[in-house]
């Protein structure tokens, strides 16, 4: 047996030295784990560093983020083609893809950007269902692998560990295992100022199989590793480590957490762990020993590809890996039923109505609620549920576990195969908002039905009621935020959501029914992001932007102006990311500068000076709501066609 | 004994008949936890209709909101002086104080806005913490109460409740009694479609006490909270209920759940409970008996308020209850030493030396952080630790929870007593952006050190730079966003903040250090919201507005500006909301309309056009940040003085 010793040295030695080459980061981690991390890549991972993102590979996913450099090290150690050893001498300078945190759109072989603490872990879950769920479909022959999560105190007192850990439980996700690192250690310093958690009571509570191991034993962490492979439930994998491991004074202190050890300290561990080489410097020994590992993974790569090229579902495998939509699209006969029936129905059922037809067709698809299936019309006809005894169904009740489920949702993106979609009340969304940021940071496509959008939702009051979720959705970069007024617009967003590759979608959506706005189908006017309703009859002047259930008050509005004889056109933006892509002809028809604009929207106004200019007037709600039905909200709230005309004419001095 | 179900029958009555009358809300649940409910008032809860907010009244916190009209039928029938039957009548409806959701700012007895799940037990733990804080400040004889909850599996599916279960298991809150309504069913149907979570041994993992009781069983209830009371940990109390008990058909279903029964059902549940009065009826023996239940409690009050006549420590504490700030005000002496001192630091930095003065000055301050208590400086100079054995500390190692340490605090500011404030960084805003909505709806007094404020913080990368977040808290109403710009800005921004008794604060902080840029303490400027930092010298071509860490790179662009003729002043910006709240007069001589406005934010430049108006320029990030150091960052995303200043005159057109 090699000396493993040396061999995880060589991650230490590079944690070190690329963190005092930055002047910052996260040692300890690195260090503390160096041991365990290479027992699992040299007896339990299943990867191969010329294909660093093959389907079947094992997962390996570090929640504990900042401890970055452990993950750099192994891929560069292993013979992934980056990062680089100077990729690595430049960890955490510009353009360098080893960034302080992990980040999937760097580096092909990170799994996931894993973003603040807890999440890694909520991904991994959702990596562990998509495994399962695809494994149901196309067998063991194409599916068959492991999902690995490092994490530590930091990812386990977070609040989304325990939805992601209860619900792994509840799924029984045997091929899921996570190393906690126990060191025992953080920020503040030792755990025990805030925390006094049996850990393994816990995750015993939860379902699952707990085994303990010493960080540092190698044959105490291989035992450990197997006990886990071999248990049919989720794993925890409890590794004693200390922090820092090597560094004379700062080891198992918070002081090797997250800064340089400094030139000093560096020295002594240099000479504590009995690594003479210079900063940077791998021995070859070291290096072939590690790259030897990575080149065993091809043989299981090449056997995967012969298996997949004799399978019949080889197409239909790939092409769903690779994220590809089915030719057949089912919408255009949907958008023709609903303008014949012209159907009166809240947006969230106009949703449920698309799904009916989208989930039959795209057996990609995979959906779910947070516990308000009935009230996000989540489910489609026929969609067989996702559960412990039947990964290969469709819908996931989820629980009451918004955040949890949104970070699934992204774990299961970032696995590939699988569209998933997951609904909530919009209000929740504050729950899940860094899972919709890291699917924005991550460029991946999740759907998050969104229901209940406004006062709208009536009487369970304020707490209830989204008033400036809109607005903040809107100001997160790379997210498409769908708010369509009819069944038709609907189905369009759907169908847009779908067709964006590479930002998550937010559809919002009425709990209140809305008459059907649109005739015409031919065209996906949704897809410009805003788009003239309703043309002026007589001279122009006004023009109504609305979204929503508010388009057809807008609407409405307009028809009182024209009966008096102003002139107004109905602009409908279900999406301001959309609208805002389109070129400057566009734009300009359809918000001339030299009339009036008014924005009409159940939110608040920060932001639609944007498109009404600074003459225009903002018609909305910048306050919190209140409990009662939602026609006499409207109407407190001035959100009603006279309302909306009279603010117009006082303006226009008619 | 009286017929403790006649009794509970009362309450299961006046539930049905809301929810019908409003053709809205949660009969299910009042139902299922009538018997528990009575017990729990006839036996064991401290109270006093008669002065709803006594200081030392035992807290009760309906976390499973939604069912609302346990909490106003338990107010009215022992004889709260609101809500009326009428009131109860009008359930969910316009003015009613009986919202959807139980809302403090609506009945003095609701003790808090519950909020979406989870967050209600979140808050209890802040309450739990402040009896046992005040109680180790001002003794036994004024400070000596329980606090119970109610709580669903929705709300212990919630990762919230993990973060808040485990602190108060930490803690060791003793006081702290929490039911649970285990009746199996959530809204999707049986709890067993998502979960099948071992919830006794979760508890005991997080140090807590946990008995079991049969929920319609009166013996065995009383047995159980009697047991609760008695130990020194965190009690559990798992009650097994049958949701809409008494409904003929839907008891037991999730059917009962969050829609009206029906007239049939209610019908039949009359007559199952042996209930002949009418809706709203509530038979005179049984009103009694309530109201005697809710009179025994003056008693108790009375006693209290002797001792507090009697105690040397009654002004203190009455003071602190009242939420009034000492006379002696450190800061004038503080914001002196800065202008004598000048100092060029970061504002967390100066947000510590605020607090060192502060803290000593103001008992009531009560802070932590969660587990960054190095990075967000907000520990004071020898602020000791609360902790399980010292519960009059002031400081709170809250541990990786962001969004139970927000809950908490707001928890801690409802019971009063406390000011509390709380450090993460900005980004983990996202985390606990719920809470900040419930204290902005509750409107009350906490502050958030939201430190690393921007991609200042340079290498941790995008995942931990702030970029949308400002945008996203300012779209929050009632909530007060402070981004000073130097050491004295900031603590200004700490007098608002101490002073803004009806709204949260969230303090936006620098990692880097920034220059001194106010010399002059007479007034508090930033209480403008905004002012002007620097008057234009040339003929005045511009003015560039800017917050934080923008303000000097602004004075450094109009000084570029200046020394080419063209005047511009410079507008320091670290409070919009207190800025909107100013005078159309100073606004508009601060703002002019007929001049060039550049603001200047390294964040997304939405909502800045209400301040530039159309014809100005926003600069700033509309994109996702990088790992880098931040210099390089902010030259590579056009946040230098050189390049402001081209921007502007490139408009100018010089």
């Amino acid at each position: 047996m090699t000396d493993l010793s040396r061999c995880a040295n060589a991650i230490r030695a590079l944690a070190m030295d690329a963190v005092e080459a930055a002047n910052s980061g996260h040692p300890g981690m690195p260090m503390g784990m160096a041991d365990v991390a290479t027992v699992l890549f040299a007896r339990h991972l299943k990867f191969d560093p010329s294909a660093p993102r093959w389907p079947d590979r094992d997962r390996f996913v570090l929640s504990a983020g900042h401890g970055s450099m452990l993950v750099y090290a192994l891929l560069h150690l292993t013979g992934y083609a980056s990062p680089t050893l100077d990729d690595v001498r430049r960890f955490r300078q510009w353009h360098s893809p080893c960034a302080g945190h992990p980040e999937s759109t760097e580096l092909p072989g990170v799994e996931c950007t894993t973003g603040p603490l807890g999440q890694g872990l909520a991904m991994a879950v959702g990596m562990a269902m998509a495994e399962r769920h695809l494994n149901g479909v196309f067998g063991d022959a194409l599916v068959d692998h492991a999902t690995w999560v490092i994490a530590g105190d930091g990812c386990l007192m977070e609040g989304i560990s325990q939805e992601a850990i209860s619900l792994a439980g509840h799924l029984q996700l045997g091929r899921l295992n996570l190393i906690w690192d126990d060191n025992r250690i953080s920020i503040d310093g030792p755990v025990s100022l805030s925390s006094s958690e049996d850990m393994a009571g816990r995750f015993a509570a939860a379902g699952w199989h707990v085994v303990a191991c010493d960080g540092h034993d190698f044959a105490s962490i291989d035992a450990a590793l197997t006990a886990a492979r071999a248990d049919p439930r989720p794993s925890l994998i409890a590794a004693r480590t200390t922090i820092g491991k090597g560094a004379p004074t700062k080891a198992g202190t918070s002081g090797s957490h997250g800064s340089p050890l400094g030139a000093k300290e560096i020295e002594g561990a240099r000479e504590a762990l009995g690594w003479p080489h210079g900063p940077f410097e791998i021995p070859a020994d070291i290096k072939a020993w590690w790259e030897g590992l990575g080149a065993r993974g091809a043989a299981a790569r090449a056997d995967w590809e012969a298996r997949l090229a004799a399978s019949p579902d080889a197409d239909e495998f790939s092409r769903r890996m690779a994220g590809q939509l089915p030719d057949h699209d089912p919408l255009p006969a949907h958008l023709a039923s609903l303008v014949a029936n012209a159907p009166k129905i809240a947006t969230r059922k106009a949703s449920e109505l698309a799904l009916d037809v989208l989930v039959p067709a795209l057996p990609e698809l995979l959906g779910g609620s947070a516990d308000l299936t009935g009230s996000n019309n989540t489910k489609a006809r026929g969609q067989t549920l996702f559960s412990a005894t039947d990964h290969a169904g469709r819908y996931v009740h989820y629980g009451i576990r918004e955040f949890g489920m949104a970070a699934a949702m992204n774990g299961m993106a970032l696995h590939g195969g699988i569209i998933p979609y997951g609904g909530t009340f919009l209000v929740f969304s504050d729950y899940m908002r860094n899972a919709i940021r890291l699917a924005a940071i991550q460029q991946i496509r999740v759907i998050h039905v969104a229901t209940h959008d406004s006062i709208g939702l009536g009487e369970d009051g304020p707490t209830h009621q989204p008033i400036e979720h809109l607005a903040s959705l809107r100001a997160m970069p790379n997210v498409a935020v769908w708010r369509p007024a009819d069944a038709v617009e609907t189905a369009e967003a759907w169908a847009c959501a779908l067709r964006d590759e590479t930002r998550p979608s937010v559809l919002a959506l009425s709990r209140q029914n809305l008459p059907a706005l649109r005739q015409d189908v031919a065209e996906n006017r949704s897809a410009r992001g805003a788009y003239r309703l309703v043309a002026a009859s007589n001279q122009r002047g006004a023009v109504l932007i609305a979204t929503g259930s508010e388009v057809h008050v807008a609407a409405e509005a307009a028809a009182l102006l024209e009966s008096d004889g102003i002139g107004c056109d109905v602009v409908s933006m279900p999406c301001w990311e959309m609208f805002a892509a389109q070129d400057d002809v566009y734009r300009a028809d359809l918000l001339p500068a030299d009339v009036l604009k008014i924005s009409v929207e159940a939110g608040v106004t920060m932001g639609w000076e944007r498109w009404t200019g600074s003459d225009g007037i903002t018609i909305g709600i910048d306050h919190f709501g209140a409990s009662a039905p939602a026609e006499r909200l409207y109407a407190e709230y001035g959100l009603t066609a006279p309302a909306i005309a009279a603010r117009v004419k006082a303006r226009l001095g008619r």
